[in-house]
């Protein structure tokens, strides 16, 4: 079978679950939350390295630009967790879609 | 048809999504957070609610023991945003299992 499902696609039967991997992308880099670092201000959250780099050179939350300095910032362990769970599930919810013909293929 | 999921039931074909599930749930009262807080020293969250009430008997994080007060507790909103997603996505999910009957029931 040559489908393959790449990052951004999600089979149809599963599409409710986009709005969750969204949740979990940084607003910086639009990945995955690397190392997830709190706000605790305004409850944003980044990966430590982009929000570092961003506050190098504009002192607030890029979201909503409440003045923020890197001593604020926080670990928010529990979205590295669900980063590492929610993207396990998925890769297993993806390859059962590549191993069931019976499932329709993303469109 | 008489089947009915209830809310700790997953299908199997879901099960992937059970550990996110687990992660999206407070260790004190066990369902989902509500009004989600983080103790910013240790990273462990639990619901406004549940947490406020057992600071009051003792001044600790009732997961790992680091000294906490009330004043210390900061808003983790992703985590509600997270638990309404996932929560909306579960129910979207399992009402396509109920719907398609080529989907095998949960054992
Ligand atoms: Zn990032
Ligand atoms: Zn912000
Ligand atoms: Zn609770
Ligand atoms: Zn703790």
């Amino acid at each position: 079978m040559s489908l393959a499902l790449d990052d951004s696609q999600w089979p149809e039967h599963l599409a409710p679950l986009k709005e969750v991997d969204n949740l979990l992308r940084c607003g910086i880099c639009f990945d995955y939350f690397n190392i997830a670092m709190i706000i605790p201000q305004c409850s944003h959250n980044y990966c430590s390295l982009c929000i570092r780099k961003t506050l190098s050179y504009k002192a607030q939350c890029p979201t909503c630009c409440v003045a923020a300095v890197e001593p604020d910032l926080k670990n928010n362990r529990m979205l590295d967790d669900l980063v590492k769970t929610f993207n396990s599930a998925r890769q297993q919810l993806f390859q059962a879609v590549l191993d069931s013909p019976s499932v329709s293929p993303p469109a």
